[in-house]
């Protein structure tokens, strides 16, 4: 996976701001399974809220090219329905009764808001969903590869999934977002490839990294059904200023980070 | 609900770029429900896939204080595990079924990524998973409210919301985050208090800061079911930019937002 700080396309950070950052993971690493503030939860006892749901290995091309014609029927609610409509038929409950079509509210980051991308988004509800949220399932695995699939869609140049018969032939640039928000990698992807919102090729770029995206997560709950998925990132939720966040603080902050109380610096 | 466009808090922002938010408001608003890229498309047919799911008005006081003691539990998943719980209660199913306590991975902005703040991002879900998504149920209402949540949270002097018997008796300070975002309304809120992360006044606020979006939430959508909701908000997907994002750019691009291809700029 390369460079986990999240910096490889930044242009302002500073090598204090590399430093502090990198201290910092080592400073997350050692809080074990994140942020600081849980032991394991009773569960409310829904009828699905039993975990982990039963899971049979999909294909990680089928459920790409799934993916990609469902975003254009539910936009990035589709990396939520392309996996679910397959254990749907595959496995039955608890996935004929989960609302997919409802997370169509992911689009534009939510509403268009410009929040979490809705492939990232939908990459954690299923992973959370199917292996349990680590506070109250038996098992951390769904939050790492959820935090595994934000990482990856940070750092990775997208779309990478090209699909059989794609909508727009052309051959599409590809941008590394350094983000899981919409708001950035959309932005990144209009500005390299010099075309608006509206047009079929931003379309069909979403579509295909919602698919790319679908393919990535497939590939880890396959591994994690196997047995054989071992956790593979390092990011553990507190920041360098001790605030939940990326470590690329300079992607935003460019003449630098507000300060905010860290932990324990008073009595 | 005051400013609409989200500049209240900043210091940087020029008017030229308050004047070019406003235009493009204007222009959102005639691209009618969002994003401009949607007619209505037809639902996957799953067993909860069919809107306007049952629901029965609840008391925000009462829902408020379950989501303050379900934060405890479930952190920025309670929006959702307080109204759905008392849901399940009232009207049964799909409440029953549905995975309230699997969204515990909301958390810091998703696994403490700080991306969306818990909080809006359950006001999201439960308006759109009770409404039905505008592209496939029979109403916008659900994209409108939940909206209308990102834009209330973002204007609002949080915690708004103080609980009948709190866990921190000090009285905490209120910040306006100016963002949905769970990094900078957490940050901005440690700032002010000047308290860490795991500390617990941090903590009950952001307990607070749930029971005071699930208040608002429900008293938008027992409107809703009263038939006299009126979407409120101006916010329609597409900023300055042409890219989807809130309208106070400076708050992030200090100095200036990137440049990208507008809609129509080329033939």
């Amino acid at each position: 996976m390369g460079n986990r700080n999240l910096a490889g396309t930044q242009e302002q950070i500073s090598r204090r701001q590399v430093l502090a950052g990198a201290g910092t993971l080592a400073a997350g690493a050692m809080l074990g399974q994140g942020c600081g503030m849980v032991s394991p939860k009773r569960a409310a006892g829904g009828s699905t809220e039993k975990w982990p749901w039963p899971y049979k290995k999909l294909d990680p091309e089928k459920t790409a090219e799934l993916c990609y014609a469902e975003w254009y029927r539910v936009f990035c609610g589709a990396v939520i329905s392309s996996v679910f409509l397959q254990l749907r038929e595959l496995v039955g409950e608890p996935y004929i009764s989960f609302p997919a079509d409802g997370f169509a509210y992911f689009e534009g980051g939510q509403m268009g808001w410009g929040t979490i991308c809705g492939a990232p988004a939908g990459a954690n509800l299923v992973a959370n969903l199917i292996i349990g949220p680590r506070i109250i399932g038996k098992s951390a695995a769904g939050h790492q590869i959820a935090t595994e699939m934000m990482e990856w869609y940070s750092q990775t140049e997208l779309p990478v999934y090209v699909p059989k018969k794609p909508k727009v032939t052309a051959k599409l640039p590809v941008t590394v977002s350094s983000s899981p928000l919409c708001h950035i990698s959309v932005g990144r992807w209009m500005k390299e490839a010099n075309k608006p919102l509206a047009s079929p090729e931003r379309q069909d770029r979403c579509a295909r990294v919602a698919a790319s995206t679908a393919y990535r997560l497939i590939e880890l709950l396959n591994a994690w059904k196997d047995g054989s998925y071992e956790a593979d990132s390092k990011f553990d939720c507190i920041n360098q200023h001790g605030i939940p966040g990326q470590f690329n603080c300079a992607d935003c902050h460019s003449s630098g980070a507000p300060a905010v109380t860290k932990e324990e610096p008073e009595t």
